[in-house]
């Protein structure tokens, strides 16, 4: 242990900056062998210096200068908590500019101004780390930029949203309506007070950027992303989902173009079969199931929030920026060298199905049908249950790309014999 | 891409090294720029010199020199693929000690002689990275290394071995006999001939060993796990296990101590309720579990095993030496810091299942009964089913150490109202 010790600054000390202070305390000695140097927070900066933080968090080292405290020459990583784009921008970027490195749990930051952090991190040879920023504590950074930094990513499913897939868990569990699952996550602290960041998908999106961003070698951005959320998903979805063997999941969703040169970045409600290995994805556990040329499919699992978890993470990079500071050296750089144009997600290629009340009279059908060949979407299978002078349709496609199923939808909608698209949902994983 | 060319020596090119070398020059453009320097392929060293390696291997680089191909001065990184201890062993410290870096994916060698290596690469001051010799594919050693370093590890469960647990998911799927399930697996390639090392358990035990070392900070090697295999598995403990709502898996658990100052190693084969989420972990697929105080629980699943999968972990492992060489540092040392001790298997705690043949007469559960509570076994669950003048009893035991269990069965046995312990299986995932 005989290296200088660390200095660490943290930004922000909520619940997971108190965890992260509590358990830089209580695994001192562990933490200093795993570096070969303690680990000393230096200074703790907080909007309200006065409020209680609970007994691991020493009040003579909580300041309201965040700016100061990223100034210091004494120190050498900044740990950023507080989350949202300013002021944590530029003190992150003050804090590089000086020479010190970055560990921040920050999705919102990195989605919107990746490349602005990392171009700064490169340019004063620092590091910057981020695993908290994506699924809590499941370990993605370190597979994604190197464990598979030989390997092609096709493709990343992931479950990215513990709130959302709560929410769609009891749904499917319980067969309860989107509202009282909704409430039920609130009651339990699964969901905010105000639920839109998590259930119109927001919070997901930030997060396929940074693994696209990732996977694919290329900067990614918030704006890149096509984002629709889970307030339109209703039980009678859910109910159909079972019965086909499927279950609905928020999915973000950052694949290749067919041609390799491009790739897709999406978020939004999907059935998934029962047998792929992201469906037994409970309550609000994430997953990220990645797919490569070489490697086949791979998954990776765990909780995606809460103080703990993410604390855990926050020092697994605390750890790494310690060991490179003292051989030297410095972590893998951003790789973006790829700059794949990123699509729109019209031409995103995938499966659907779609739900259809119908007239039950002669004719419909062909009518159906022929509305999907005129737009070259191809039927794969199709049920029609009768309920007196009505039906029920119910169509599954092969993959066809996004433009042409909605080219298909707004046709059906213009027909006299439907009555109404009830659902349209992707289906994903085959 | 300015940088000097990262120069690789392979030693074996089988399967794997043909698909290594195979995929450094369709992916050498992308590898270059992730590295910062080409990788050049100086030289491969094979026993036989003359035998067919396909088209992707160039025939002038062939070498049966080894001794020879890992002192040539130029060699950078040294990837083994041989496997077996010598002449491996004694190539690598070579490699070491003339200041090459190595990659390797030998389990055996790791778990045998792993301390040395680790030795040898701190002298000189270059990585020693070996991704490819657990759960091939799976990315592990980052993240038990690098990514739970702030962390501790309480407990790791890991399916580790795709040839048992195809075996096992035959027999669980289909009703299959162990021995028709082997021989599936060897008509299917997932098997070899002699399938001892698979079904003995002896590779999941070096797997094991590696494993622990990682997540406990302590060197550990296979003589300090105690390994049970799979061969004495009945058709009828799988049908008991689906009946109980559990499942057969063959698991290699390295956990924590109850005073947290050692650790126990062991691989056998143990029942896991099906709503784990290692219990749907299917066919030749490895999944390791891991359990830690602050990140909670997390699962890595991916391909355990076949050319492509470990080809793609040696590749992250080349990609990550380049940038470490280019940045003149090198990735993390060993981490063996903690040095638990390995304690014996005898003091592992676990759930037991015993399947008992009984006669079925007054006091044959008393005596029962009995028996387990003079060996202070608690029992959580017992069933009884007649069957003329005789009964099964099934029973269920709280959590037991492995000696106090031991003592049960031994005094079971010598019952004269026991007809026969027909089964005793650990119950684990709770």
């Amino acid at each position: 242990m005989g290296g200088q010790p660390l200095r660490v600054a943290l930004l922000g000390c909520g619940v997971v900056g108190s965890e992260v202070v509590r358990l830089l305390d209580v695994q001192a000695e562990d933490l200093a062998a795993r570096v070969g140097a303690p680990i000393d927070v230096v200074g703790i900066g907080v909007r309200d210096v006065a409020a209680d933080r609970g007994p691991a968090v020493p009040p003579d080292l909580l300041s309201s200068d965040l700016t100061g405290l990223v100034a210091r020459p004494d120190v050498d990583v900044v740990v950023e908590l507080m989350g949202g784009i300013e002021p944590a921008r530029t003190l992150l970027l003050a804090a590089l500019r000086r020479g010190a490195s970055v560990v921040t749990a920050n999705k919102a930051l990195l989605a919107e101004h990746g490349a602005e952090l990392h171009e700064a991190a490169d340019a004063h040879g620092v590091d910057l780390y981020y695993e908290a920023a994506v699924a809590g504590a499941i370990p993605l950074l370190r597979p994604l930029r190197e464990s598979l930094a030989g390997d092609t990513v096709t493709r990343v499913l992931g479950i990215v949203n513990g709130t959302t897939n709560y929410i769609l868990t009891r749904m499917d569990e319980s067969g309860a309506s989107f509202s009282d699952a909704l409430a039920e996550a609130q009651a339990l602290g699964y969901a905010e007070a105000d639920p839109t960041a998590d259930v119109e998908g927001h919070d997901a999106a930030a997060k396929a950027a940074i693994l696209a961003g990732l996977a694919f070698h290329t900067r990614v951005t918030l704006g890149d992303v096509h984002c629709e959320g889970i307030t339109g998903v209703q039980a009678h979805d859910v109910d159909v989902a079972r019965a086909m063997g499927h279950v609905i999941k928020l999915l973000a969703i950052c694949e290749r173009s067919a041609d390799g040169r491009g790739i897709c970045v999406r978020v939004h409600p999907a059935m998934l079969p029962r047998t792929h290995p992201l469906a037994g994805v409970r309550e609000a556990y994430n997953a990220v199931f990645v797919e490569s040329e070489a490697a086949g499919q791979l998954m990776f699992y765990g909780r995606g929030a809460g103080g703990s978890p993410t604390a855990s993470a926050v020092l697994g990079d605390l750890v790494a920026v310690g060991r490179n500071r003292l051989a030297g050296g410095r972590g893998p750089r951003e790789s973006a060298y790829a700059d794949l144009e990123v699509r729109p997600v019209g031409e995103a290629r995938t499966r659907y199905y779609l739900g259809l009340d119908v007239a039950d009279r002669a004719g419909v059908l062909a009518a159906v049908a022929q509305t999907f060949a005129a737009n070259d979407v191809s039927i794969e299978t199709l049920r029609q249950d009768g309920r007196g002078d009505a039906a029920a349709l119910v169509i599954v496609t092969h993959k066809a790309a996004e433009e042409a199923l909605a080219r298909v939808v707004a046709d059906l909608r213009g027909l006299d014999v439907v009555r109404a698209v009830a659902s349209v949902l992707r289906v994903e994983g085959e």
